[in-house]
C-alpha cells in the first residue's frame, strides 16, 4: 500500500466515522497522519513480550518462560490471567514487567465481563493489559460499544497499567483496521496491536505500517502473531512496531546477542 | 479404545485423584461404570445447538442463525455472550433456548471471571452455558482449582440454568480426560462437552465413548467440533452423544428431513 493509497482509506474511515457516530468526532483533535515513522529500538528483546497463551500451558511453562524473560531482559512476559499471580510472584523484584490478556482471544464477551477482568487482573499484579476488541461490533458498525468496551476499561484500571487494544487485524479490511485504531486512541489507548496469534494470520508488515500510519508518534503499535525469528522482528520495527509480542523470544534474543549491533 | 482397556484408564484417573486431592472422594459415590448407552434420540435437529462463535460473527448472523433455528426446530442457538441479549430477544416466546459460552475458548482467565460472566450471562437470557476447564490447572494437577470453578459456576447460577463443561478433548490424553469427567460431574455440571472447535481436533468417536463410560446415564455428553454432515452426527449419537454442536445445522437438518426416518 502506498501513502496516497493509505490517504484514501483513512478518508472512509472517517467518513464512516462520521456517519455510523457523528458525536466521535465532538471535540476530537482528528491526528494528523505523518507519513514517516522514526523508530529508536536498538535492542530487540528488551521490546519483547515474552508470550506463553496456548490453553494447556502449564505452572512449569509459566515458570520457565519467567525464567527466560529475566535472562534474557525481556521487557514482560505475556500469560493468561489464570497464570498472572504466579508470573508477579516469580518476577517480584524484577525490571520484568507482567502483561495479560482480556476477553482473549475472541473479544465477544460482555462488556462489564472486560471491565471486571482487567480489574482483577490489574489487582492480582499484572502490569499491562491486551484487550481484544469486540470484532463482531466494530463489523455490525456498532461502534459506539466498541469504543466505549475500551473506555469503560481505560478508567477502571486508571492511567498507570498499559492497554493495548487488539484488532485481530487479519479478520478486518483495511478500512475497519483504520476504524478500530482511531476508536482505540480516543478512547484511551496506549499501543494499538495487530493479533491474538490464534485467529487468522499475525503482524503483517502491511498492517504494521497502516497502524503507524494512523495512530502517528504518541501511541505505540504491537506486532504479534508469527514473529519467529530475528529478521522478521527486525522487519516489523522498521514497519513500525515498537512492541513485539513472540512465543520465539529465546530464539530471536539469541540471534540478536550472537549478531550484536544487528543493524536497524 | 475398548472397554477392558478403558476400565485401566478409569483406575489410573481414579488414583491421581487420590493422590492429588484426597478429599474429592470425601462422601462421593464414585460412579459405577456401565458398558452401554441406551440412546433414545430419533430428531437430531432436537438435539443440535446451533452454532456461531466465530470472532468476527455480525448481528446479522445471529439474526439469521435464530430464524434458522425457529426454522429448523434446533434445540439452542449457541452464542457469545456479547449476542446472548439479542438472541434472546429474537427468540421470546419460542421453544429454542439461548445457549452462551463462559471462559470461552481458551478457559484460561480467573475463576472469580468465570463466575462473573456465567451470572450476567445468565442474567440476561443466556439458559444453557458452556463453560470452558482451566486445561492447564488440569494438566498441572491443580485438580482442586478445577473442581472449585465448576463449583462456584454452579452456585451462582443456581439449579436452573443447564451447565456444560468443556473438557477440549485434543488437548487431554486419555485420563486427564477422565479425571476432567469426573470432577465435572461431581462439581454439579449437567454435560461434559468435548470441545471448544478452536483449539485442536473436534469431537471423536473413541472421545465420545469414553465420556460417556464415564458419566453413565444421569449426565448428558456434548459431542461438538467437527460435526458438519448427518452421518457424523448418527455417529456421534451412537457412541453416546445426547446433544451435538455445531455450525452445520442447517446442512444436517435438511439432510436429516429428507431421509426421513433416517435410522439411528
Amino acid at each position: 500500500m502506498t501513502w496516497e493509497e493509505y490517504q484514501i482509506l483513512h478518508r472512509q474511515a472517517l467518513e464512516i466515522l462520521h456517519m455510523e457516530w457523528p458525536q466521535f468526532f465532538n471535540g476530537l483533535q482528528v491526528h494528523k497522519v505523518t507519513e514517516t515513522w522514526q523508530d529508536d529500538v536498538t535492542q530487540i528483546p528488551a521490546i519483547i513480550d515474552h508470550t506463553a497463551l496456548k490453553p494447556d500451558t502449564t505452572a512449569y511453562i509459566i515458570e520457565q518462560l519467567c525464567r527466560e524473560a529475566i535472562k534474557y531482559k525481556f521487557y514482560s512476559v505475556c500469560v493468561a490471567p489464570c497464570w498472572v499471580e504466579l508470573a508477579a510472584s516469580i518476577l517480584r523484584g524484577q525490571k520484568v514487567k507482567v502483561c495479560t490478556v482480556i476477553g482473549f482471544p475472541h473479544g465477544n464477551t460482555l462488556k462489564q465481563v472486560k471491565v471486571y477482568e482487567a480489574a482483577e487482573a490489574a489487582t492480582i499484579g499484572a502490569d499491562e493489559l491486551d484487550m481484544v476488541i469486540n470484532i463482531g461490533a466494530l463489523k455490525s458498525r456498532k461502534l459506539k460499544l466498541v469504543f466505549e468496551e475500551i473506555t469503560a476499561v481505560r478508567e477502571t484500571i486508571g492511567s498507570k497499567p498499559i492497554l493495548k487494544v487488539i484488532l485481530e487485524t487479519s479478520t478486518l479490511d483495511n478500512v475497519e483496521k483504520i476504524i478500530g485504531s482511531l476508536i482505540a486512541i480516543r478512547a484511551g489507548a496506549n499501543f494499538v496491536k495487530t493479533s491474538t496469534g490464534f485467529t487468522g494470520g499475525g503482524a503483517t508488515v502491511s498492517d504494521v505500517r497502516l497502524l503507524r500510519w494512523t495512530v502517528g508518534g504518541k501511541v505505540g503499535v504491537k506486532a504479534s502473531g508469527g514473529i519467529r525469528d530475528l529478521e522478521t522482528a527486525l522487519t516489523m520495527v522498521r514497519a513500525g512496531a515498537n512492541r513485539l509480542g513472540t512465543s520465539s523470544g529465546v530464539v530471536i534474543a539469541r540471534e540478536f546477542f550472537n549478531k550484536k549491533g544487528a543493524s536497524l
